[in-house]
Order: C-alpha cells, then sequence, then structure tokens
C-alpha cells in the first residue's frame, strides 16, 4: 500500500497532541488539527480549553478576538462564547440564535502534553490516551526536554513512513547521530502487540564513543543498545530504547525519543519532539546536547520528507513503490492506520444499536 | 443564505466605479473587472476609453503595447486598435482580418469617477448611474475627499456584508471610529424603497467629543447622529448621514461615506472610498482628518475580510452561519444581491422578443 | 487552432536537449524533461547517462544522493543504481527487490549538447538526431557560443509562435534587434520540406550599419540578409540566415541562432541559445557582442511569452484568436506538431504487429 492518498487522510477517533503545556495560556491560541481551525486557551482556573476556532455568525477567526473571563467575545460583531462552546452574548440584542455553540474539543494534560480528541465526545476516553509516563513524560523518575514544535509540509504518513524505518540513519543522519551508520546494516525484529508494533534493531558491542561516555560516565566498555521505532498510533512513536553494558548485561538506562505527530493539513503535520531517560538526572549537560542534536536531527527529516511531498503532489499518477524486506514493519504500520480509517469509517455509515 | 459562492459571483448588467478620474490619461492603464481583463486611456480629446485587454492576435496583453493618437498599438505585433476597439492596422499586411475588434465597453464619467457597464452594449444606460451628486461627488455644495484605492484579496460580497453591519465598529473599530464602541448596541431602522435598502442606527444625545467640535466648531451641546448604512447595488453603499442637534433638532449637516466596489475576480474586489460633506468647506483640517482615519479604518476592515476569504478558501464545505436579529438588512441585500444575478441569467437565457 | 492546451502537452518520441555538454559532470544534476524528473551524471569513463530521478523505494529525490563509483546511492536509505539503471545494492538486505530499476534514457552527445531521447527505447534512433553539424554546432568551420540557458514559465508552444513570426522584432525587440524594426514589412516567402518549414523574409539593400561593420569589416556596402525561421520540431528552431552584398550577389557568410526547446513541465520550458557562424572565426569581439545581445533579446522573448501563459492561465475559456496572413508559417507548424503528438497517440493505443 503506498503512502495514504490525501483524499483519505486521518483517523478522527484519536487523542492527538495539540501543544506543549506551555504553550498555552491566558492569550487565544490557533491551531490546525486534521483540517479543523480551532482555538486553546485556559480558562481563570487554568484549565485548558480547545473551541471550534472560527465564528459561527461570520466565519471570523476567533483568535483575532479577546478573552472575557473565561469566555472568548470574537473580533469582528463581539459574538461571546462560554469555555463550554455555548454562546453567551450577542451585543446588538437580548438572547442569543439558536444553534450558535462553538464545537469543543476534550482535552485532557498529561506529561506536560495537552491532547486533543477529535472523534464524537461521547467516545472520548482518557483511557484511550497512550501511557505516556512509561516513556518518561510526567513520570518523576525520568528526565525529560521538549523539543521545540516544528510544522513540516508534508503529509503525516510520510513521517510515520520514516520513523519506522531507520535505516535511514545511516544515510541522511550519517554525520548527526552517533553511530547512525550502522543502523541500516543490522538485523530487524518484530514484536507486535494489540498496543504498538515494535521495529527492533539491537546494536550489540558497540564500542566507546563520547556520546556514551556522556551518557554513562561511570561505565568503560562496550554497550549493547536497543535501536527501537514503536508504532503506537498515528499521534505516537517511540524510538531510542534500553542500553546495556555489553559485557554484563548490566541496565545502564534508558533513553527513549518520543514523536508526537499531528495532522494539520492533507500536507502539513505538526511535530513534536520529547526525550526522556531514567538516569543522569543530575547531567545538564546531556539534556543540553539532546536538545542540540534534536536542532540538527529533525531538519534532516524535514528536508527528507518534505521533498517526497513535493514529489508526490508534482507527479500524478505516484511513483511505483517497491519495498525492502526490512520495510515490512512500517508496511504493517500502514495496514493498522489504514484499518482504523476504513474501520471509522464503515461505523460513521452504519453506527451500532445502542 | 451564505454569501454568494465563488462560482455564481457577479451581475454583469450594472455599472461599476473602474478608476478616479485622476487615475486615468494618456497612458495606458490595466485593470481587471468582473474576471475581466482590460485597458483605460484617455483619446486626444480627453475622453475616456475602455477596451478588452488583450489582444486577439496571439492574447499579448496590450497595457504592454503603447498609444499611437486616440489608437493602442500592440507590442507583440503591431496589430493597431481604434478607440471604438475596431482593429486599423496589421503591420505585416494589407487591411486586417475580420473579427479583430476589440470589445469596447461603454464609459460614463460622473463626480470625478470612471464608470464602465459591463453588460451587454444596448443596455447601457446612463440613467441607470446611481445618484452619485445627491450623496456629493460632483455636487458643487459638498466637500469631497477621494481616499486611495485598494485591492483587496476577498469575494465583493464579504464587504458588503462587511458595511451592512456596522455593528462591527464597537468592535474592529472601537479604536478607530469616535463613538464605534457605541454602535452595535443601538436599535436598527430598516427602510426599503425600490432603489435602496438602508440599515438605519439613530445615535441620541452623543455628548460632545473632539471630532464633533472640528465638524462643527460653532455648535456646542449633544449630537443626534445618523449610522446609515445604505445598499443601492452591489457597486454603491452609503455609511453616514445627517447630524443634528439634539437640543434644537436643527440640521447640523451631512457627512457620507461613500464605499464603491468593483469586483476585480472572484476572491479579490477593488475598494475605492469617497467622503463627502455639505458644511465646513473651508475647514481642511476636517479633510485631513477623514483622509487620515481611512488610512486607519479601512486596513481593518480590509484585513477583517481577507481573514474570512482565508476560511472560506480553506474550509469545504463553508461553514454553518448563524444570523442575529440586526443581520436582517444584510440578508435582505444577499436576497436583492442574489434576485439580480439570477434574473439576468434567466434573460440570457430566454431573452425577450424585441 | 489554439496554442496546444496544457492538457495534450508533448510528443515523446523525440529528441530534446537536457543540457549544454559543460553542464554535467561527476555531481549529479537534477532535470525535469516533458513532466519526468530525471538524474543526469558522467560516468568515470565521462559518459553522460540519464536516469528517472525518483527512487522507487520511497521516492526520494536522486539528485539529493551521491555517485559511486558509476552508480547513485539514494540518500535516504542507501539503494543503489548503475548507470544503467539497474539497482545493485540495498543496504539492509542481500539482494535487491524485483522491478527496483530506474528508467534509463537514451542519450547522444552532439556539438556539445547533450540529447535525450524520451520514448520508448527501441525507438531511439540517432539517425533521428536534427543534422545539428549543418547548422554550425560540432562543425569545425564555424564559431560557436552557448548562451545561458532559462527557466521560462509558459507553455513551450508558445516559445515556438513566438520563433516563428519574426514581425515581433520589429516591436519587441525594436531597441535590441539592429533592423529588426524593418522585419514586419517585409514579404514573406514559405519554404516546406518533409525536414522542416521555413518562414524566411529576405531583407535586401539595408544600409551599412555598426553591426554589418563589425561582422564583416572588409565590406562596406548594402547587405541582403535572410531572416529565416526554419521549424525543424517541437526541440529545433532555426532562425537568422545567410547574407549577401547586394551588389555583387557574393555570399559574405551565414549567421544562425539556433533555438532549442525543452518543455520542463505543461507551463514551463527550458531553453537554449546557440549563435554560430561561418566567418570570423578570430573576432572574438563578434562573440562578444552576440552573446551580449542575448541578455537583452532573451528577456523580451520570456517576457511577452510568461505574459501571455498568464493570460492563457486567467482567462477560461481561453481568449479568441485571429490571424493575419503572415502567420500562415506558424499555423502549419501547428499543425504539424498537432500531427506528430496525434500519431503518437495513435501508435500508443494500436502498436504495430512486429
Amino acid at each position: 500500500m503506498h503512502p495514504l492518498k490525501v483524499e483519505q487522510p486521518y483517523p478522527y477517533e484519536q487523542w492527538w497532541v495539540a501543544a506543549y503545556s506551555a504553550e498555552i495560556g491566558r492569550t487565544i491560541a490557533a491551531r490546525t488539527i486534521l483540517g479543523m481551525p480551532l482555538i486553546l486557551y485556559r480558562t481563570e482556573a487554568g484549565e485548558a480549553v480547545a473551541l471550534s476556532g472560527i465564528c459561527p455568525h461570520r466565519s471570523f477567526p476567533l483568535d483575532q478576538g479577546c478573552l472575557v473571563g473565561d469566555s472568548v467575545r470574537c473580533g469582528y460583531h463581539g459574538f461571546t462564547f462560554a469555555a463550554s462552546g455555548e454562546c453567551v452574548e450577542v451585543p446588538s440584542q437580548s438572547g442569543v440564535p439558536t444553534h450558535s455553540a462553538l464545537r469543543r474539543y476534550p482535552v485532557a494534560e498529561r506529561g506536560d502534553l495537552i491532547w486533543i480528541w477529535t472523534g464524537s465526545e461521547e467516545t472520548a476516553d482518557p483511557a484511550l490516551l497512550p501511557d505516556i509516563e512509561s516513556m518518561g513524560p510526567g513520570n518523576p523518575g525520568w528526565t525529560v526536554e521538549q523539543h521545540p514544535p516544528a510544522t513540516i509540509a508534508a503529509r503525516y504518513t510520510l513521517l510515520i513512513d520514516n520513523l519506522l524505518d531507520l535505516s535511514h540513519a545511516s544515510f541522511i543522519h550519517s554525520d548527526t547521530i552517533p553511530a547512525g551508520e550502522k543502523v541500516a546494516a543490522l538485523p530487524v525484529e518484530l514484536i507486535e502487540t494489540e498496543k504498538s508494533l515494535n521495529v527492533r534493531r539491537l546494536g550489540c558491542n558497540l564500542p566507546p564513543n563520547p556520546f556514551f561516555r556522556l551518557m554513562f560516565p561511570d561505565h568503560d566498555g562496550p554497550i549493547d543498545q536497543s535501536f527501537d521505532a514503536e508504532y503506537f498510533g498515528p499521534h505516537l512513536i517511540r524510538t531510542g530504547g534500553a542500553l546495556h553494558a555489553s559485557a554484563t548485561g548490566e541496565r545502564l538506562g534508558t533513553q527513549n525519543y518520543i514523536h508526537l505527530i499531528t495532522p494539520e493539513t492533507p500536507t502539513t503535520l505538526r511535530y513534536f519532539v520529547v526525550t526522556a531517560r531514567d538516569f543522569g538526572a543530575d547531567n545538564a549537560a546531556l539534556g543540553r546536547l539532546h536538545l542540540d542534536m534534536g536542532t540538527r536531527i529533525q531538519p534532516q527529516d524535514q528536508a527528507a520528507i518534505e521533498s517526497i511531498e513535493k514529489v508526490l503532489q508534482t507527479l500524478a499518477p505516484h511513483p511505483r513503490e517497491v519495498s525492502a524486506r526490512v520495510d515490512t514493519g512500517a508496511l504493517k504500520v500502514r495496514k493498522r492506520l489504514t484499518d482504523q480509517i476504513v474501520a471509522e469509517q464503515r461505523a460513521r455509515r452504519e453506527p451500532a444499536a445502542a
């Protein structure tokens, strides 16, 4: 199956990261998620709110309005909406028109991430949020860095493709990821559960390098490093993994790279990278190094998938595609995603008797 | 009814302002009106001429050519056209090809405005021109300022919507229109005639302010101000109105804001604002103030409707629309315009027996 | 017939100039030809190679990869392709997937021009290459200048139209082509052979001018100059021609302007101009003058046809077209090109029994 076509783009019954917690405050922020313009802000009590971003009166963008207490006032004719989405004031009249409420999107805040649910409100279940604490964010035992978010001019499936085939590290990241040049040659193990699909490569007996020494100053010998690419859904892919002393098998620590992907439009996405480790909590240099490496690695991925997006937009029909054996995991992920979208579409056409 | 769709955009049997008189002279000016490229210039005798802007030979834009007497010579192969549109010379041959005339658009010049008729030539009737003198332009009893024209990236119906609901003055112009913050709360009166539809708000007992004092230096007390929004057609909306002394009912004067709207393409329009007053003729500071206020007010309207245009172009289907009671006038105007377009389309399909 | 529609744009069974010889070396160059992205480079032995420019693995542009000997390695996951197009390495596995070869385009190098064949490989016949030596390039008796290539934002048929009606020289080149202002008035002779169609104008008794004096310092009197516009195919038009002494009929020399046209996309083309003369070989000032004139003449043609392209893209349906008698040659050329495209399409639908 080819990267999902632009015409059939997203699953909606899904939590997505809308923003880092620190991005949202007492001013109105505009975001586009799954093609839907919306606004984000916090109530006076600090609760994050996500509402449709377009005034139903004359389609004015609400992020050009202002907050009045916990409400949003449109900047064009003053229609005012409570945090529930309900229209509470129309300045030129008493009372409000019927059907004038804004859509409100369910919000959950976990691990310094603001998640929103783009499906129907009844199906919004916090239990469907990914277990992000187990990867680090929101877990006091871990040290976490949030990298600056980026908007990438590519369909979101291209970033999923990118992350699921880490053999690209040997080529586009050969100068930015330590030991990256070795990844392509490593054998691949596929670990499939209902919750995730992990394409695991194990680098054994990797010789000491400056990066390892900074991570584990007390360890001297070669290291076994897990290069995972674990798909939890279109919203979340974890790479990285555990590192062990090759000689003793002792676990030295786990270094996760958490990739949070949010489709903006059919051909753009918002990309959040969070790095997390359960070792070296007092090692500030390690945090700085991660953030600095991010400024070099992420633009390489961005440039690569933006190049492909341009090809896909220019060439019709799309170029044929051949796959390597190592792509089995990525192809299974594409199938998971397609199945999710198709199941949703079927459910919309044939709602369950309830 | 939603703002007119892009696919069904304009009435053609209509006069439109193509330019201020001073914009057109002895060089060729290019304009796009209702999607049609055309050229404007003056003959040696000073008469304004409007012709199709594309050479019928090889589709070269004629504004890149030059004037030869009263004729236009194409800059590519020298085809030359008289002010009547007739092809009068083809340099490579004697005689001219058949069917080589340019379309000529009827022109009328009134009130320092150049009007063109975009319908069929037989129906071009100067009696259908708006009575612009009664609003000020071309009337020696009035003082008139022409504001710089602007191209706005929005379908022209969004500007009509904007002007017909002046409650926006309380929000987007709260910092630029004196007493604008009061407009939204004023009651609305609808005055419908065959010729126009006026959404009138009356501001009573408005306290003195610096703007009033500049307008009427001899008057001291509160003022009753009419905030009209009078639609004469898609080409012309008058706002403003008469001002009276609240105490005595004496008319102090009339201040009109004349909005001349010309669709350029389905998603752009040309906007001319003319201010006119029948008082304070020797008060140059008042004229300067009007022009200066225009440089702050018009960009606010432009930004607002360009924001909405972007929303309409991005979101398909268009967002639903709810209306306030105060929108009754604007909705009736939309209906007038739709009726005009539909009647034209019907007339084209079933021409009257003649 | 109107300029070929964007929807039916090119003949494929055709040689086209992909680049000047000097443009291609031991780095990968990207070109788009007839809508197809491709890469060009030279093998270690110096042979020019043209391959499809998109990796069949994940559609990454191959010009972002690198050369490894005579092979191309993709910059994303390292798929590697020989100069034959065959996939020879996939780093993550032994062996390569089936159907993983790149399309290879037949290449011929003549007259310091790299020609590629965009039709099927079996029909690529060097005998179908134009006899470029007879016009100068690659012929030791001639002095040749290659002008910098330009990308023009216009459908390629507009440049053919432009060159086939040299009466435009009297208008858009009136300030840049010596005696150009006289061209429009010259009578036209049409010389049609199977190989070419030549629209010839003969300028008789042209008085001496500085350009003639620089060309033929030993000649003093008036000159008869041939203004040819000879179409050999959509890839090649020759203008210029022989110059004779008016008094004696003695041939003074031939000055050719060779226009090499390569469609890039439906609305862009690549334009190579080569000037060639069989006289004044030691006259470096003449070469410099030609190159300098090119920097002024070609932008004029470019601006003209880009203006028309914008008109054609903006106006639907296209403006009607009237032709002058002098356009007979250009119209016959349009018919030749249409016939070529239609014949190809028919041949694709009904392949000959072989």
